[in-house]
């Protein structure tokens, strides 16, 4: 690609910023350049949806998108969330999520339509479109829903009509009566802020007049600003490439897509049908009727013919992306994605950790190491930011962080009940050591004492990631010893961007990694630890913090280490995390609470396994070590090597005095 | 070093920022970190005068400073820049710079104390003391001049009596009679702004009642505010370390330089005894007398005699630092730092380039490549910057680049005479190759047709960096051919920190460079380039363009892309220097003009040399490439070869259109 730039000319093709005039060179300033601030964020993750779609379709690259509606209940919202994570990872265009009227849909539930698609983009980083409903409603709920929606960071609207509450409905003069008004309030009210999508009817409305009229009303909905059109569900390629051709012969010439349900079942088929007064093609129902017993025959049917009909349809060339009606399910969709080859089995992360969403935080690109395995809790943190730290750490970083208040703690708790934690971390501890065998079993991945195998930890949700993998051996000697890991990586000295365990950004580019070990561990260890780190000086840096909050470290003022960057073809450096002194004693307040929060409160007060734990939350500390010397050896093995040897020497005078209190 | 670091307690003890009360983890946000936004300047470059005194004198460390006086002359201006380049290269804690009233000291001459000490602080990077004498003027003119120091960034004052106009001086009621009414004016107007500098007499001023009481006038001064004392010449150790000890006797404890005066000629010490009213001791003036009349013997003598005597106040231990008196020369002093060990050869650079010293550049750490050999242009055009790229260039840099007016000029043009320029750069151009063969001559250092050494380009003051000099052999190929190449650098993968040639920042480091090339090139040339870089995306990033402004470039989004960076021990990564297209605008037109103003202009009018420059403007591109594979060997000569190869290939259809337009 060349691209031409010209100063002082009529002719500046890519470069919004320069078009001062023939000043020979004092152009005039701007801040408002065209350029990503965020180096290795493509320009797609600045743009909008619709130009995301446009550039995809452009390419001849195909996509898919998926449909899910919100959960009945707060343990539905966290699996849901684990869901989007999962289905997040194939690369979705977008999701979207359904208006639920009898549901409080624009409250604060963690169930609500609004509340489940904020979740979607802030925390799982996921382009998001909210469905809303205009029937029955008044025009000043839907701004206060609209305005909501905004101020959550979501800016695409599927607006619909919604099903009347009446069985018979009436028009409202002034009201909200079609589709075609909420776009129109949409566009009146703000402008050109949202992207908007719209239904499209295959066979026609099921209450409209003529599939002609219904296709004029299509038109009419385009023609008042939609961007684009989700089409209704329907079971032949050709019904709907049909109404694509009827669409674009009478002037829409926005993107429609194709929404797909793969059928997963004999009962939910029906219903479906019954509720969008569709009808079932014999040839399909002539395959169904007889396996409807089977659920594992009706959902392999199910795939097959979806497979079949998008292949039809990506074939036809008219069809550059699909809808997917995914019912909150996973693994048909996930199933007929992969046989059409559009599931992204490891995407490129454009960062090592996964960039939210909202459009506040798009400049993001430097976070603390520390809540490496709880982004979660870091996004609801430091939501209220008004800027996000952008190049380096300690330019922007305010560090106010946020309580973990008890409302939203749904979102960042462990998935497992009660019961399957105390399986998984004892149900009776007798000592440290059997907290020293729970860590130790989830680094090796052996069943537990009572033959469990623990599969998370409070500060970890997730198996150890293949990056971990790598140093399973030394962190399961260490942990056996009660050096309690929570956080590692290794160093890493200019791998490809492009490797498929430690890469990410654009292809092209070189990683890089200093070796990062974060524990908890006994104050006998730590002042082993302090003696011995002064040999290691200034290789190592590390941070050294009880629950009291006294901090020993060597950090050179206090500034932040980068332990993780990036070097990329025609970019500036990316540095997205470091070792932050000051975030570390926020991060040790929410390390610490986890040890009561989530392992104390299992079991009795006052029980002895209680007692344990609550005794490390007292006395153990919080240590965090880098290893600078990223091209060598990582030789923080070899430091806890040396603090267990001079803690198990035999007692000698020593002269120094530096000893960690422990008050 | 162990820091200890609390929150939410009363034991802060290093970080301002983080004080707010016993709130678990919301403490308040504050963005007057203490932390240093520019990781790799040392507190030491944050700090003020004072307190780079104070940490230097506690560790014990021995220092210098040296003291000039302004130019009388616009060529004597330049000539004392290059020394304070040079001078500044051996490490002085600070210089400083006589208030001379005769030259209009406050004024914007070139020659004036104010612009002398305004140009070492901010082009030179040195730590800067202005003298400021009061007598005989208004208070409002003395506010004027502290104002102005203020604004062009100097942060210290030696504040002076001066000497009067009238032979007989009588004390004006209300007036500035004593340096003690400046120090208060100082510290009543400027509040802490200023640090205050005060003279001391080890043998009493001149005019002063007694020893004593010129004692207690000295006291006086200290107790008004100033900050430390440096004291007139003197030629005995004993004299010193006296006046010292009868200071802290009354109970001055600031820090008190001794001036030293190296003997350099026997005229300047008589003109020099006469006005300071001292006597030499017998037992100089007994070996200075016979040899008078030979220069070089009382050098050696004068530099003799200093070492001794510095060596006796060093070793007595009560003297941390010493001020040199150099005269305005530096054989003199350089010898006497170097044999006290004081200068150092080669101090450790924070930054690849010379950082400056003005407070409100004190954060700026990233710089575009192409002013590399020129860095006070580059400084004075950007002098009206509010804010200075940080960590970042696309976040906070500006696109405004000033003008380079002909005032300012003087700073930055060729410090050679029109004959020498015409020696070098050839009488009598005869055709393009002419002209290839000068840079060839300034790479090789080979002499040229008439026998003269080439030392300088209109776009390189100096001799080629010791860098570049890796490079020599393939540098000299390409220009050879008409690659006229201005500025280059080579790949460099992980070299240590402390690296003689390409080291820079903190010890224990690892710096990294991408292979860079600039040069001025035919159309014809740039032709063949074009399509030979196709074959090199994405390793291979360019910037082409005529001084038309037409640029043709691959940089994606028209991010910079960095060229330079460097990992440090507990520290976030640092990239000063970038490629960056919006400033290469700018800095292709700086690059053109020079042609013009500093090449053709040498020739007559109409002349045939003249027309052969002006057709280069005219015609020749300017083309920067990077080549983003660092780990690699550099490509970019291959590049070049390939160019060439297509270029004299027997011509073929090419099914390719891409050519750079010439218009």
């Amino acid at each position: 690609m060349v691209n031409h730039f010209q100063r002082g000319g009529s002719s500046c093709q890519s470069c919004k910023s320069d078009s001062s005039g023939a000043s020979n060179s004092g152009g005039e300033s701007s801040k408002e350049s065209s350029r990503c601030s965020t180096p290795v964020l493509d320009a797609d993750r600045s743009d909008r949806l619709r130009d995301k779609m446009r550039r995809r379709t452009e390419s001849g690259d195909h996509w898919f998108s998926l449909e899910f509606f919100p959960p009945r209940t707060a343990s539905g919202a966290v699996n849901l969330i684990s869901r989007f994570d999962r289905m997040g990872s194939g690369g979705p265009l977008f999701i979207d999520i359904t208006w639920h009227p009898a549901g409080d849909p624009g409250s604060d539930k963690e169930t609500s339509s609004m509340m489940i698609a904020s979740t979607a983009i802030n925390y799982c980083g996921l382009e998001t479109v909210l469905h809303l409903t205009c029937c029955n409603q008044t025009k000043d709920k839907i701004i206060g829903h609209l305005a909501k929606a905004k101020h959550l960071g979501l800016k695409n609207i599927m607006a619909l009509r919604g099903d009347p509450v009446e069985a018979e409905w009436e028009e409202e003069e002034g009201g909200f009566n079609y589709a075609v008004d909420l776009v129109k309030c949409i566009r009146s009210d703000f402008d050109d802020y949202f992207d908007i999508c719209v239904a499209g009817y295959p066979t026609g409305h099921p209450e409209a007049q003529s599939y002609d009229k219904d296709l004029r009303h299509l038109k009419e909905k385009v023609d008042a600003g939609a961007d684009f059109v989700i089409s209704q569900l329907f079971f032949r390629a050709d019904t709907f490439l049909k109404f694509l051709d009827d669409c674009r012969e009478i002037g829409i010439t926005c993107p429609i897509l194709p929404g797909i349900f793969p059928i997963q079942g004999y009962q939910s088929l029906r219903q479906l049908v019954k509720l969008s007064k569709l009808e079932v093609p014999l040839e399909i129902m002539e395959v169904i009727e007889p396996i409807k017993d089977n659920d594992a025959a009706i959902r392999n049917y199910g795939i097959h013919q979806a497979v079949e009909m998008c292949r039809v349809l990506l074939d036809s060339g008219k069809v550059p992306g699909l809808h997917f009606y995914t019912l909150n399910r996973e693994v048909a969709t996930i199933e007929v994605l992969r046989q059409l080859g559009l599931w992204t089995e490891d995407p490129r992360r454009p960062l090592p950790w996964a960039v939210s969403a909202h459009p506040k935080r798009k400049v993001e690109d430097v976070r603390p190491i520390f809540w490496a395995s709880r982004p979660k809790s870091y996004i609801y943190r430091t939501q209220d930011w008004d800027e996000f730290p952008n190049g380096r750490w300690g330019n922007s970083s305010s560090p106010a962080f946020g309580e973990l208040n008890d409302y939203y703690l749904f979102y960042l708790k462990s998935k497992s009940p009660k019961e399957a934690l105390l399986q998984m971390w004892s149900e009776e501890l007798v000592n440290e050591e059997s907290v020293f065998e729970i860590f130790t079993c989830y680094i090796t991945g052996q069943p537990n004492r009572s033959g469990h195998k623990v599969m998370c930890l409070p500060w970890n949700d997730e198996s150890l990631a293949p990056e971990t993998n790598l140093l399973k051996d030394e962190l399961e000697k260490v942990n056996r010893r009660g050096v309690l890991t929570i956080n590692s990586q290794p160093s890493i000295n200019g791998k490809a961007s492009t490797d498929p365990i430690v890469g990410w950004g654009p292809a092209g580019g070189y990683v890089f990694q200093k070796a990062y070990l974060e524990f908890f561990t006994s104050s006998e260890n730590v002042n082993a630890l302090l003696k011995v780190l002064k040999k290691y000086e200034p290789r190592v840096n590390y941070h050294i913090v009880n629950v009291h909050g006294h901090n020993l470290t060597n950090a050179p003022d206090f500034q932040p280490n980068a332990v993780t960057w990036g070097i990329f073809p025609g970019r500036e450096i990316v540095q997205p995390t470091v070792v932050d002194p000051v975030s570390f004693m926020y991060w040790k307040d929410e390390a610490f609470t986890l040890w009561i929060e989530q392992w104390a409160k299992l079991y009795e007060d006052e029980s002895p396994s209680r007692m344990i734990i609550k005794y490390i939350y007292d006395n153990y500390f919080l240590v965090n070590l880098v290893d600078n010397d990223f091209p060598l050896e990582n030789c923080l093995w070899q430091v806890i090597d040396d603090m267990f040897e001079l803690r198990d020497a035999p007692p000698e005078p020593f002269n120094d005095t530096t000893v960690a209190e422990n008050p």
